[in-house]
Parts: structure tokens; C-alpha cells; sequence
């Protein structure tokens, strides 16, 4: 049995739902489908979910709503009518939407989410309506009916345990389920919505929880490569990589499936494959436990700019038992998360992310610094970039540090920081963000040009 | 005015003490002289301070110590008939001793320690009395009455503040001063000795207090060298350095002057010389606050075994604000002090000194991360050398990671950690214990040896 997700570009029109339901048909193993709200059919059109978000807003300021309500309708009421079904889906939505902008606003954000919510869910009623249609026997799974419970707020949204016994029952249906992404019910009937790269997460945990041999995650491009295309001309296409990889490798600028949504089918040992709706012949990209590393030490180069570090030095630093634990504690008292914290004997750097940052916090924790832990010198500097090799065979490569600060001084570029722990799947550096786009470029040809006797 | 400290071997007989008077008398701003006690002669005589532990040991033990007070007390009186001072002086010492013996047990660590630190108050008695009777006026100062107050127990023996304002009165002697090393008094008038490298630490705190030009610190070594002349075949001698450089040094391997030593005299910013009793005439190595660094990068290469990682994995740690505080936190519970802390996305290392360290204490610290923290993989392992490459000037040199990594790549050895902060001050290579003597040779040739063109 096979989960297969697909995004908003792939629900995004009928042509693109026969696409979906084309591949449905040619593997019977896909008996679990997540969809996301129909999403942008050219590059100025505007998503589902966008149209939702203007809905909301209006009905929720006591505007007019007909207009943002038909812009809504519109989509569904194309789709269905270019899929050859008949009224009864469009009126489906059209009262599931109007029941909807009825509900009590006594909450305004739990009225937005639901509202928001409708573009999955109605999405859903509508490709199980159109394969049904079509001889694929389908039916549409309320998420609270299939029991995707999650946690109460304010905590931010995760599955609880109970869903995986709850949706494993899926796996006793005959018709092929399609199941709406995003969100989840409380146990007291709330929904809410996951973060970003929800649907994401929907199907790696529908995956987790039916065991299945697969999730497929299929979205509008081919592969995960292993560099950013905008930086480095026809990157190579990954065919293999691990979670680990994946994992290490969306930390800075590799955005194909959101990290968090790894988590389910990892813990699960679900193989996860990126595949392209538009071209499903292609074979994707394999993200698994283990893999044979043998032929190139590193998979894929990402990098990412908004970086932040802040200095701390004080002499004999680190004869005393407890300095980093309580500068930990003064960012955590901030609500500062960290990446990175190289050290010297005397002084640490903390790499944090710059959004993070404001500059009364940033005041806060220098003078919190200066105050409680006497430090000798504290200061914070931004407009850094991480650039991170990634790889799992790394660690069985000497010299592989040798070739990546090479390629680094070949460029002129100065070396801010580096980090390298002993998992060694990935070496990270960070840099000026001036320097981020050629040193990634002069790293990319260092490690995948393949190189010619000669 | 200048504080000149001289060490254990440079006063261990009439004749190192002679060369002692010399140099003070070549130059009269050496206004105050902190002594050590009698050091070793020959390989393997045995220091005052050793003869003095077994003395007190017997002592303690309710044995005779007619012996083992002879062997001290034959040290001063035959360095005191060498160098024709009469019997005065030795009576002097023996009824000291005599005193010291007879001293209440009730607290068997501070019966031990003012034994212990007779050996600095006895050899400063004495080196004043032969400055004197060459006709260099000198006296001898108790701690005591110099003031030289230092906290009470149980936290580590430190210096009070108000030493540093009693001690500024030295200024104002007539005389020289001779001031034994090693040792203060709380300010109800109990002995406390200084950890490692206590006689160090007393000259930098009176050069501190009196706000000396110089501390000239005499050792039996020409200079401060640039690696271990033990790994490295005649290392290059560094003639100036900054505290910075030296502290960084100090910490793995390079032991001439004790780090915490430095303390003192780097908050006042007095200079400190390393300089060799039994060649006073070379230059030997400034310690300063700042220093021209053009013309080498890399001012030093230490290398220290004994260290194991702990290495921690958990799926989306870094999306857990507080995972690495707690982490130190656990550490902290066990007393257990880290040096790095390289991570990747998901996991990360800590660098620790294996001392610390038993089977039972990891066991503890492991259960603890797994069990509070949840971790995936937590596991420790030894074995483990840190090298570090230290220089001011390597923050201006683009390509420095790439000789080094180049350089460690060409002996073969894989690189276990790099860690490299903002401060640039070092490069931190983590090893494998049986590969750093040749990748300290290895780094030693690639930024020490001289390049010809050609």
C-alpha cells in the first residue's frame, strides 16, 4: 500500500487532476491519496487557499463576502464542470462554504482556520468525487472522522499518539481514500491547522500510521537537486538520500518537502520518493534509512542567508562549570533559538537566526550577558550565510575538508566559521552573505564537476 | 619598576641563586622578586616541596620526621653556606620549621598546606638575606603583612580585591622586595596555597597591584616555542604574543607559564616576559595585549590527548528551544565542564576531557539524555587529541582552513571536528589520539617552515 500526496499545483486544474488520477490508476497499490486546496495554474494566479485567506478576512471585518466567496466557487465550480461532473460537487462546496462563514466568530482564529481549512477539504470531496466518476472507486475521509487527533493550543499542532492506531483502520477500506491535508481535529472538535508544509505532514502520517511500503510525494518538479538551480546551472538530480540528508539539507534552502513532514514516515521507516505530477515516468527522488554512499562522498549543497552571530568572550571562560548552559538559558529567556555555537578557549560565537532578532532583544541579551556572566566582550553581528555540505559518505572521505576550504579560498571569500562534528554527515561554514551564491557555486563544481583523466 | 619571578630550578642551588642576584642586579627597576621554593638540581634530586610533603605525610601519620625535616633543612643550609651567609639564616629556617611542626593537626589539610608552602617563605628569607649580604638591601615580605588576602574555603583559592590596593604599597619600600610565591592568607589569618602554578600567579597579581611595567617571569626555557620541541625538531621561538595566543595555547599542551597565572597581569595590562635564568641575555617571549601579526598567521600549534565526545542525535533538535541548555544542565549535575560543541542540524558533539569522566558517570549522563531529552542516539567515546593552530593575524588570511585541512589530509589522518568561531583567534582540529604527533608535524612544516622560491 502506497500514500501519495499531492500538492497545490497538482489539484490545481482539471487537466491536472486527470494527471493525478492517471497515476492513481496505474498502480493499484495507491489506495491512500492527500490533496492540497487547488493551487496556482499560471505564475500571477492566485491559490485557493490565498482566496480563502481574503474570504476570511472580509466576513471576519463585517465586509460584503459575495465576491471573495465567488472568486472561491469559481475554482471548484471550473474544475467540476472541465472534469465532466455534474452540479451536485459544486453545491456541496457551495454549502459546505456557507456553513462555514455562518460558524461563530467568537473566535477570530479558529474561524479563519476553518475557513482556511475548506480548500483541502473541499478539494478532497472533489477528486473523490472525480474518481469515483471514472471507475476508481473513492471515498472523501473527514479527518475527524478518520481520527487525525491532535493536541490542544496553544502547544503548536502535532498529531497525538492515538491518530496512528485511528488512521491504520484506513487501511481496511475498499474504496481508495482522499484524504484533505493541513489540519486536524482536537479531541473536543476543534480544528486546527499544521504549520507550514502541512499537507506534508498529513500524508507522512497517514504513511506512518497504515505502514505503508510508500509515501509518494508528488509535486511540479522532478527530483531534489543536489544545489540550488538558481545558483548553479543543471544541478544533478539526487536519486538516493537518506532523512539525515534531507534533513540536514532543508536546514539551509532546500525546500521541496518541509522537514518537520519527514518526521512521521522516519519514525516509521517509511521510505518517502518525490515524484513530479507532470512527468511521473521520471523517477524522483528516494529518501530512505540507509543507502550505499560509495560513490560520491557528498549529496547536495544547500545554502541559506539571515544568519546572526553573537560573540561572547571572557578570559577563563571555560574553567567555569556552567557559562554556556546559562548563556543558553538568557536566549531561551528570549525566545531565541540557536544553530550553531563553535567555540574557541575563551570565547563562543552563537549562530542564531536573524528573524529571531529585534534590536531591543538583541540589547537585552548583550547587557543580560555583560551583567550576569561578566563577560569580557559581547556583541552581535549579522548578514552571515551558512553554506553546508551534506553527505553521508563524508565521513569515510579524507581530505574532503582539504577540498571544501579550497574551494572556498579559490574564491577569495574569507571563512567566518566553521562547524564539523563527529556525525560528519554535514560540514557547515558560514560566510558573508556578499560571498554565499560564488562559494557555493566554486564547492558545487569542486564536488560534482566530474573530472576527466587527462 | 618590574616584578621578576623566578621558578623552582632557577633557585634550587648557591649557584642558580647567584645568577638570580645578577640579573636583579643588571637592572635596578626589579623591585620586587617573587621565589619559588628550591626546585630540582639534576634529573633526579628531588624538590623542597617534595621533601616537604613527606615531611608533613610523617608528621600527620604520627611517625618520626627526624629524617625526612633533615633532608629539608640540609637543602637551605647547604644553598646558604655556598653562597657564605652565616649560620643566622639557617637557624632562621630550622626554628620556622620547628614552629610549623608543632602546629595544631585539628585540620589536617591546612596543617599540610603551611607546611607545604614553607618552601617559598623560607626560600624568600633566604635569597633576601644573600641579596643584602652582597649589598643589594632586601627584605623579606610575609603575605601576611604584604597583604596579600585571598578568599575563604571551600571555593577555589582567588585573590581578594583589596589584595591589589595592599599590595600597591610595596611601591614605596626602600629595599627590594622578596616575596615568597604560592600562598596567601584569609582575613581571619589562615594559609591558602594556589593551585598549579601558584608562584606565577602571586607575580602577576603583585606586578598587577603595583602596576609594574613589566613582569619578567624566570624559567629554565629561552622562550615560549611554536610547537612542542618534543614532537617538532627544533621549533621556531615566538617572540611576542598576546595573551589571547598564549591562553589559547596553554590550553592544549603548551605548560611554560600556567594560564590562570596570566590573569592578573592581562586585566592590569602589564606585559609579561618569559625569560631563562640560565640565559638572561635572550630575548625570551612577550606576553602583550596587542601585537603587529603580519608576518606569520599562525603564531603557534599545540596539540593535547585525552578527550571524548559525547555525541547526541535527535530528529528535529534543532527545532527545540532549551534541547542543548538541558543537555549542559545534565552535564553541569555530574561537574562534568565541555570544550566544544560542534553540531550538525540534528546532532550534535560535546568535547570533553576524559578525566572527568567514569563508567558510571556516562552511564548516568546517557540514561539522563535519553530519558529527559528523548533522544535518538546518545553514546561516548575516547580517544580523541585536539590540535589547535593559534594566531592573531589568522582572521586576515583568506585560505588558511585549506593549508591546514590540506595539510592534515596529506598525513592521511581523518579530521574527527572542526571547530572555527568568529574570534578566529584559533582553529580547533578534533583527531584521533594515535594521529596527532604526525598532524602536529605535518601543520608544523606547512606554516613554520620557510618557503624559497624556485
Amino acid at each position: 500500500m502506497k500514500v501519495s500526496k499531492f500538492g497545490g499545483t497538482s489539484v490545481a486544474s482539471a487537466a491536472q487532476i486527470e494527471k493525478v488520477a492517471n497515476i492513481i490508476k496505474a498502480d493499484p497499490s495507491r489506495r491512500i491519496v492527500v490533496v492540497s486546496a487547488p493551487g496556482k495554474r499560471f505564475d500571477n494566479d492566485v491559490k485557493v487557499t490565498d482566496l480563502l485567506i481574503r474570504l476570511a478576512n472580509a466576513s471576519l471585518a463585517g465586509e460584503p463576502v459575495d465576491r471573495a466567496l465567488d472568486d472561491v466557487l469559481a475554482r471548484y465550480r471550473d474544475i467540476a464542470l472541465d472534469l465532466g461532473l455534474d452540479d451536485g460537487i459544486t453545491s456541496i462546496i457551495a454549502d459546505d462554504l456557507a456553513r462555514r462563514l455562518a460558524a461563530s466568530k467568537e473566535n477570530p482564529s479558529l474561524y479563519f482556520d476553518q475557513l482556511k481549512a475548506s480548500g483541502e477539504d473541499n478539494s478532497a470531496k472533489l477528486i473523490a468525487a472525480y474518481l469515483t466518476s471514472i471507475g476508481l472507486p473513492a471515498e472523501y475521509i473527514n479527518p475527524q472522522d478518520g481520527g487525525l487527533v491532535v493536541n490542544n493550543p496553544p502547544a503548536r499542532v502535532q498529531a497525538l499518539a492515538e491518530s496512528y492506531a485511528n488512521l491504520s483502520q484506513l487501511r481496511n477500506r475498499q474504496a481508495i481514500c482522499v484524504f484533505p491535508g493541513f489540519f486536524g481535529f482536537t479531541e473536543t472538535g476543534m480544528l486546527r491547522t499544521f504549520d507550514r508544509g502541512g499537507s506534508d505532514i498529513t500524508g507522512s502520517i497517514l504513511a506512518a500510521a497504515v505502514g505503508a511500503e510508500l509515501y509518494e510525494n508528488f509535486t511540479d518538479v522532478d527530483c531534489v537537486f543536489a544545489a540550488n538551480p538558481k545558483a548553479v546551472d543543471n544541478p544533478a538530480e539526487i536519486e538516493k538520500m537518506t532523512y539525515r540528508e534531507m534533513r540536514e539539507l532543508s536546514y539551509a534552502g532546500f525546500a521541496v518537502l518541509h522537514d518537520e513532514a519527514l518526521m512521521p514516515a522516519f519514525k516509521a521507516s517509511v521510505p518517502v520518493c518525490i515524484k513530479n505530477t507532470n512527468n511521473p515516468f521520471s523517477k524522483g527522488t528516494m529518501i530512505v534509512a540507509e543507502r550505499d554512499f560509495s560513490e560520491r562522498p557528498v549529496t547536495g549543497i544547500s545554502a541559506d542567508s539571515g544568519f546572526s552571530t553573537l560573540y561572547v568572550s571572557k578570559y577563563l571562560m571555560n574553567r567555569e562549570i556552567g557559562f554556556g548552559r546559562k548563556l543558553l538559558q538568557i536566549l531561551e529567556d528570549e525566545q531565541v533559538s540557536y544553530e550553531h555555537i563553535p567555540s574557541g578557549i575563551d570565547n563562543l560565537s552563537v549562530i542564531v537566526r536573524s528573524y529571531q532578532l529585534t534590536p531591543g532583544k538583541e540589547q537585552r541579551i548583550v547587557d543580560r550577558i555583560k551583567n550576569e556572566l561578566h563577560a569580557d566582550d559581547v556583541s552581535f553581528s549579522g548578514g552571515f550565510s551558512m553554506v553546508v555540505l551534506v553527505g553521508e559518505g563524508m565521513k569515510y572521505s579524507t581530505g574532503l575538508a582539504a577540498r571544501a576550504t579550497q574551494a572556498i579560498a579559490r574564491t577569495g571569500a574569507n571563512i567566518e566559521m566553521i562547524n564539523q562534528g563527529s556525525s560528519e554527515v554535514s560540514l557547515v561554514f558560514g560566510v558573508l552573505q556578499k560571498d554565499e551564491t560564488k562559494i557555493l557555486q566554486e564547492l558545487y563544481s569542486e564536488f560534482f564537476t566530474p573530472v576527466f583523466a587527462g
